[in-house]
C-alpha cells in the first residue's frame, strides 16, 4: 500500500459506467440486439488485441500506428488494441471460409480504442455496433443492411423527422464523373476526395480544388446540379452504369417497403475510405443543432483477400458508435424513464425479528420472480427508506415482530404512496398479479 | 494492400467468438445477469485501460508489471489493460463516495487481459463476473455474496453433487493459529502461506515449512485436526474470536435457508492474497476429473483507502472467469441445445416472384415478432434449404408464383419435417399460436 493517494479519475477519453449509466447502455444495446435478432442476424465477437499489421494492411502503416494504442509484447509481436472491427471480422471470415455458409449476416457490439483528441462524440474508448453481410454481391444485401439500420432507429421510436439515410453509390459516382469530366478511375477518385471535403471547406476552395483537377466551370456546374437531383434524375445521366442499376433497384425496393420516407439520394455522400466500392450511406441526425452524420457504411469488396489468396468475398456493412447514438436519443427525447413501471422490492429489517425470517421472505419473493433484496446491515428505518428511494426501489416490505406474529407483512408502494397489509402466503400473487 | 497474406489466427491466448460460440456466451452471461438482477444487484462497468499504478498499489509493482499488458501512452502515462476489476471498482466507489448510497451491491462482466502462459482454463483474454458488496461490515454481506454465487450455480441447473462452496475466515484462522502456536499477526500470516500451499506440495515439504516457522509435531497435529473439523468443532476452539462468531452466524443462516447442503467449512481455504481480512470462500467443481476451485473471493477491507484519505469502506466479493465456468457446464452436461424450441424462419426466394413481395412478407412476419430473414441472393432452392439447415433455422417459407396467386405460402417445419399451406393473412398466427 503506497502512502500517496491515487487519482480517482478514469483514464482520459474513457468512461466509468455507474449503475444508472450502465442501465442506459444495457437498454440501448438491448434494443439494438432485439431489432437485429428479430431479423435473424447472428452475433459474433473477437479479441481486443490484434496484430497491428491487420490495421496497417487495411489503412496504411501511418494511420494504423498513429490512431491505435499499439505496443510490442514480450515476444516482440506488434499488437494494437482494436480501433475498429472490420479487420477482425475479415480475419474471422477468412479463417473459416470453407466451413461457413454464405451469405453471413453478422453483427457485434465490441468495445474499442482510438488514440485521438477527445471532443463531443469522440472518446478514446467507445462501443460500436458493427453490422455486415458477407458473400452477397447484389443490391439485396445493401438493402438488407440499410433496412436493419432503419429498424434499429424505429425500435428507439425515431421517426422520419428525426433522421435521414443519405445514400450514394461509388460505382455510379465514378461513372457519372467520368461521363461529365472525362476522367479515368484515378481522376474520378481525386474528384471524390474534393466532393468528400465539400461541406468542410469554402466554396472558393472547393472550386479551386476542382479546377486543379482540370474541371472547368461548365463541368463544375454539372456536378453542382447532381447535388440537388433525385435518384431518378441522377441515374438517368448514366443509365447503363452498374451503379445506376443498383441505386434504382435499391430505391425501388425502399419505396415498395414504405421505407423511402427515411431515405434520400445524396451525391455528396462519399465516405472517405478508398475501400468502398458500391453503395455508400450515412445516417444523419435531422436536429438543426446537431445536423450531421451519426454513422454510415457501405459496400467494400474483398477485405478477406488480405488473408486468403484469391478469396473473393464482398461485404457490406456499417458501424454505429454508442456515444453518437446516445447523443441522438437524448437530443430527441427518446430515452424513457428506465426505472418506471418496474417492480423492485426492498425488504426492510428490524432487530427484533430473526434474520433467517427475512432470508426466507427474500427467497419467497425471488422464487415468485419478484426482483427483491434484503437491506444489509441494521440502520434505522428512515435510513432504510432513504436507501430504497435512492436505489430506485418501487416497494418496501415491512415485517416487524407484530407482523411476523400475525403472519403478514406491510407493503409500501413508494411511487403511489399506498400501503397494504398482505398475508405471507399471498405475497407472490400481490406483486405478480400486475 | 500488401502482397503478403496476413495470418488468420487470433492473437495467442485470445478467442474468436463465431455465432455458435457467441450464442453460448450470451446464454451463460444472460443466466448470470438474470440471477443477479432478480436479487437486485446493480450492474456497472469501467474502462479497459487504467493507470498501471492502481494495480501496483494493490499487488506490488513487480506483479503488476509482470502480469499485465502495460505500456506508455504518447503523454508518457503508464497504462495497463485491466487484469482484474477490483482496483477499477474501488476507484469508482472512491470517486463518488459521498454521492453513493451504501451498501452497494454491484456486479460487472468485463473482459480483461493477463500476460501469462496459456493453459487449460487460463487464457490471456477472458471475461470475469465480479460481484461485490461495499459498505456493510457484518456477516450479512458475506452471506449475500455467497448466496448470489449459489443462485447462479442453481440457475444453470447445478446441484449439490456438482459443486461445493468451501468457506473459511481469516480472522478465525489468525486467532486459532495464534492460540495453537502462539504466533503474532506476522507469524500467523507466515503459517497461512504454508497452509495455502498444502495441496500443492508433499506432506514432507509441508511439515518442513511448518517446522521452519517454529511449530513442533504437536502443534502441526493440532492444525491437522482442523482440516477435518466441522464449523462447530473448529469455532469451539476459539469461541470469543470475531471470526468464530462470523463463521457461526454465516453457517446458521445457510442452514436456515437450506443452502448448507452446498457449503462446507474448510480450514485449508486461504486465498493467497494478503488483502483478505475475514470470510474467504472458494467454489469447487466436484467432478473427480476436475476437482478444483473454480472461483472464489472474500472480504477485503478498505481498498477504497488507496484513493481517499481516511476512507473506511469494506468490501466482500468474488470473481468468476468465463472459461472455468464454461468447462464446468460442459463437464456436467449443463449446456442445453441452444437452438431447440426456437422459431427462426427463412423465406426462400424464387426469381419469378417480385422481390418486393418477399420484402413485404418478411416485414409481416417480423412485425408479428417472428425471427425471420429473407434469403439473400438467388441460388437454387436446394442451396437455400442447405443454408436454412446450417443456419439453425426452424422453418422455411416458400412463396412461388402459384402460391402468390392463391394468396398462400407453404411452410416447412425443418425439425418435424412437416409441411403446411397457410393463407397470407393467417401467417403471424401460425407461428405465434405456439
Amino acid at each position: 500500500m503506497c502512502a500517496q493517494l491515487l487519482s480517482t479519475q478514469p483514464y482520459k477519453g474513457t468512461r466509468d459506467f455507474y449503475p444508472d449509466d450502465m442501465r442506459l447502455r444495457n437498454w440501448f444495446f438491448g434494443k439494438i440486439r432485439s431489432a437485429l435478432e428479430l431479423a435473424a442476424f447472428d452475433e459474433y465477437n473477437g479479441p481486443m488485441l490484434e496484430s497491428l499489421e491487420i490495421y496497417a494492411a487495411k489503412s496504411g502503416e501511418e494511420i494504423a500506428s498513429k490512431q491505435t494504442y499499439n505496443f510490442l509484447d514480450r515476444a516482440d509481436r506488434s499488437l494494437a488494441i482494436r480501433p475498429e472491427m472490420t479487420p477482425t471480422v475479415a480475419r474471422m471470415v477468412a479463417a473459416k471460409m470453407n466451413e461457413l455458409t454464405f451469405p453471413l449476416r453478422w453483427f457485434s457490439i465490441p468495445n474499442m480504442y482510438r488514440y485521438e483528441a477527445t471532443q463531443r462524440g469522440r472518446l478514446r474508448e467507445f462501443w460500436q455496433l458493427n453490422v455486415d453481410v458477407f458473400g452477397c454481391d447484389t443490391y439485396e444485401a445493401d438493402l438488407d443492411v440499410i433496412i436493419s439500420a432503419i429498424r434499429i432507429m424505429q425500435a428507439f421510436g425515431a421517426d422520419e423527422t428525426m433522421f435521414t439515410v443519405r445514400i450514394n453509390n461509388r460505382r455510379f459516382f465514378n461513372d457519372v464523373i467520368s461521363a461529365i469530366a472525362g476522367t479515368d478511375a484515378e481522376g474520378s477518385r481525386a474528384v471524390s476526395k474534393v466532393v468528400d471535403r465539400k461541406n468542410k471547406v469554402s466554396r472558393e476552395s472547393y472550386e479551386k480544388d476542382m479546377t486543379a483537377l482540370g474541371l472547368d466551370g461548365n463541368k463544375i456546374a454539372k456536378i453542382d446540379a447532381l447535388y440537388n437531383m433525385s435518384v431518378d434524375e441522377a441515374t438517368a445521366l448514366c443509365p447503363d452504369s452498374q451503379g445506376s442499376r443498383e441505386l434504382m433497384d435499391l430505391f425501388a425496393a425502399l419505396r415498395a417497403s414504405g421505407l423511402d420516407k427515411y431515405c434520400v439520394f445524396d451525391f455528396g455522400i462519399i465516405r472517405g475510405l478508398d475501400y468502398y466500392t458500391g453503395t455508400v450511406f450515412e445516417v444523419f441526425d435531422n436536429a438543426p443543432e446537431n445536423n450531421r452524420a451519426m454513422f454510415g457504411g457501405g459496400r467494400y469488396d474483398n477485405l478477406v483477400g488480405l488473408f486468403v489468396k484469391n478469396a473473393k468475398i464482398s461485404g457490406v456493412g456499417y458501424g454505429m458508435g454508442d456515444v453518437t447514438l446516445e447523443n441522438f436519443l437524448v437530443t430527441h427525447g427518446l430515452v424513457p424513464d428506465l426505472y418506471k413501471a418496474e417492480t423492485k422490492v426492498l425488504i426492510t429489517r428490524f432487530d427484533d425479528v430473526p434474520y433467517t425470517e427475512y432470508l426466507s421472505l427474500t427467497d419467497k419473493l425471488q422464487s415468485a420472480g419478484v426482483v427483491t433484496s434484503l437491506y444489509l446491515g441494521s440502520k434505522k428505518f428512515g435510513k432504510q427508506i432513504d436507501y430504497a428511494v435512492k436505489g430506485h426501489y418501487s416497494h418496501i416490505v415491512i415485517m416487524g415482530a407484530s407482523e411476523l406474529e400475525k403472519g403478514v407483512v406491510k407493503i409500501k408502494d413508494l411511487e403511489k404512496r399506498e400501503e397494504a397489509e398482505v398475508a405471507l402466503d399471498k405475497l407472490g400473487e400481490y406483486f405478480t398479479k400486475g
